[in-house]
């Protein structure tokens, strides 16, 4: 059963990169019945080969030179958990042209240039695999690429980033400031020092441009995905939608709309039965709709080291797997289709919207006057407290066009009557 | 691009069979594209060729003779969609024998004799998938072997059985007996004529010991397996349980405890606010909890024409990649540990025990004594409405071995005072 062992070669040793060590160690007896032959860790490229880590590797094992480790000829899989563009990038295009097999975790990385890479892969046959790019441990992409393939995906709808979705479950259950929580999150090490890639929907935006990929069997840049983060959304906001009956939540959406694609993450109102209103703090969960299938959804830890090293080493195990049946390369998707995206002022959105005005009579009416100019029909207006002459009023439209609705949204804001306009929020039904 | 075809050879042509089809014709074009090569219908075994179906296949295809697709050397891979363990079993036999790749999506069949089938099947380095089997449509089967590849399963905690979930849910909607739902449910179609599969748990329990074998690398028979339905759970058992904060849902349980396995079906009180809770109607979720990826859910419509036909559909993509990548069998285990099951009275549980009594001091004390001298600590009790000299009292134990609670019980009822015990309910907390 043993035979020669499959050689690993990683490039960083971080967070994830321990996650991934750690588990394969930890479970390296099941790992290696499942494989049919073991698992050795071969070579460790890292900035600082004396840091403290989680892991004890021998320290024989490290370099500083990646090259050391995507020319080594021992070397079967390269494993990258660098993060980043380069040179990460630089490192896995030389891995692929010395043959390596390649497994990253490296969100930025495949939104980015992800299509010269797999295409490199796949002319060369090899195995690219990337689960821990998206959503931490939980199983997507391989459900996507293998159990779903029979299926046209018709819309991805998810919750993927867990920064964002722990300040929104907060705000929502205490109804705190988005500031404070951000603060409380970064103490507790849930958002960075410098939180903006979370926060303002990059680090999401990245994990669409990757699933939406697979999904619709295109090339989805990052380029191509609108995004707009959460720093706009307000204790008030999060209060008023949830006696509406909604959850605010950062969604990633990709959908096939006839021929072309909408690609955008935003916060939005989800309604409060519908079962990503209940993935709170730093979960993540991702809604597949398939032709066949229906809704199908996964749900898990967005992150950390060991949910994440559990992606990556299952990826680890798969490509083994195919080295040992010397069938390596075979996901490789022989076609990719170009889909057009569909700007973001012609998606179409039923939108929230709150604003501060004048308390007396006739503002209703001349709001709605300008929506109606506009063609955007409403589907809710509540007048919430009033306070020293201006009252808080909340709108809900029914879906229409986006360029209206932000046209009719100039208009308004021009209103003498009109003191402040708040979050402009859409709100996603999940119809 | 467009090689030899890869033939299909169905035995059966039902419901998911006709599933299956659509899927792939409605698809076939991206599947085209996925495999590389094109899937054919070459022959199709069924018993009444001129039955009306959902799905408009040449005549020409149809024999009545199994045989004649098993047999046929130009099929690569047979399709069972006939269900139940004969004749199925025998024509798979026969189609490993000679050397065809399998589909199936027969729970009772691995449930019962799925040891047998895929032994022969890794022997011969033959494809033998089945993601239909369990869950419909949702991918748990490929995440279970591959994605999750590098953990050590701890749990599996599910739904799995559409029927039973549909009627639990209206009951708790409803406030209504189970008699009527389940008549209303077989009105629907979502109840069998004969329900006893179902309610009674045999379905669910096929489906923990598919699952369950894969989860913990060993071979789990049906026998294995203890499980209970729903009939005993009565509309007062949910709107009482609602009132402590759970819901009532028919689990499917597995768990690693020490080197032993813990395998039941049985209804249980799930706490309001977790994820499980908040599967309703036909739709089914397992959670898995891995070693290093925590609790992961998938979920999705546990049954239906389309999306187990996405299921078999997708497994058929899936081998026909391993014939075109010249690796099937490539994910053939190649170890299995024998696994003691802890009996079913050896299993730790909080209850859940409603009970009618005479409404006089003592009554209670006089359980609670019984309940102490068995060394079972109560957690929660609550009096009921008196009705007519007789009081209905909730007990909610802490966690105790089985065997100790159903000795206590039986003494209790055989207490004088003691008119009647209602339902005897597990409380699962999913820690």
């Amino acid at each position: 059963m043993r035979g020669k062992p499959i050689r690993l070669g990683f490039l960083g040793m971080g967070t994830v990169g321990c996650g991934t060590v750690r588990t394969l160690l930890d479970n390296q007896r099941e790992i290696e019945a499942r494989v049919g032959r073991p698992l050795l860790i071969h070579r460790v490229a890292v900035a600082h080969p004396h840091k403290k880590r989680d892991v004890h590797l021998d320290t024989g094992l490290y370099t500083t030179d990646g090259n050391e480790v995507v020319r080594d000829p021992e070397v079967d899989i390269v494993v990258e958990v660098i993060g980043g563009v380069e040179p990460a990038r630089s490192f896995l295009a030389s891995a692929l042209e010395h043959g390596k097999q390649v497994v990253t975790a490296n969100k930025e990385l495949l939104a980015k240039v992800g299509a010269e890479l797999l295409g490199m892969a796949g002319a060369r046959r090899l195995d690219f695999a990337f689960e821990g790019s998206v959503a931490g441990g939980i199983p997507i992409i391989l459900p996507l690429k293998v159990s779903l393939a029979a299926n046209s995906i018709q819309r991805l709808l998810g919750i993927v980033n867990g920064t964002t979705n722990y300040i929104l479950t907060r705000m929502s259950e205490e109804g705190a400031a988005f500031e404070d929580v951000l603060a409380q999150a970064q103490k507790l090490g849930y958002a960075e020092p410098d939180p903006s890639n979370d926060v303002d929907g990059a680090d999401a935006a990245y994990k669409l441009a990757i699933l939406s990929s697979i999904a619709f069997g295109t090339r989805v840049n990052i380029d191509d995905v609108y995004y707009e983060g959460i720093r706009s959304v307000t204790a008030l906001d999060v209060h008023h939608a949830r006696e509406l009956g909604y959850a605010i939540k950062l969604l990633a959406i990709a959908q096939r709309v006839e021929d072309r694609l909408e690609l955008r993450v935003h916060p939005g109102l989800v309604p409060i039965q519908h079962p990503l209103a209940s993935v709170n703090d730093v979960y993540n969960a991702v809604m597949v709709r398939g032709s066949s299938v229906g809704d199908v959804m996964f749900y898990g830890r967005g992150a950390g080291a060991l949910p994440t090293g559990s992606a990556v080493a299952g990826d680890i195990v798969d490509v083994a797997r195919n080295i040992v049946a010397d069938a390596t390369g075979r996901l490789h998707e022989s076609t990719f289709e170009h889909r057009e995206v569909v700007p973001i002022q012609d998606t179409r959105s039923q939108f929230y919207m709150r604003l501060r005005a004048d308390d007396k009579p006739g503002v209703i009416a001349r709001v709605a006057t300008i929506l109606g100019d506009h063609e955007v029909s409403i589907a809710t207006v509540i007048q919430k407290e009033s306070q020293g002459g201006s009252a808080e009023i909340v709108w809900v439209t029914h879906a229409t066009p986006e360029g209206r609705y932000r046209a009719a949204l100039e208009e308004i804001r021009r209103l003498p009557v009109v003191h402040e306009i708040g979050s402009v929020l859409r709100v996603v039904n999940g119809e």
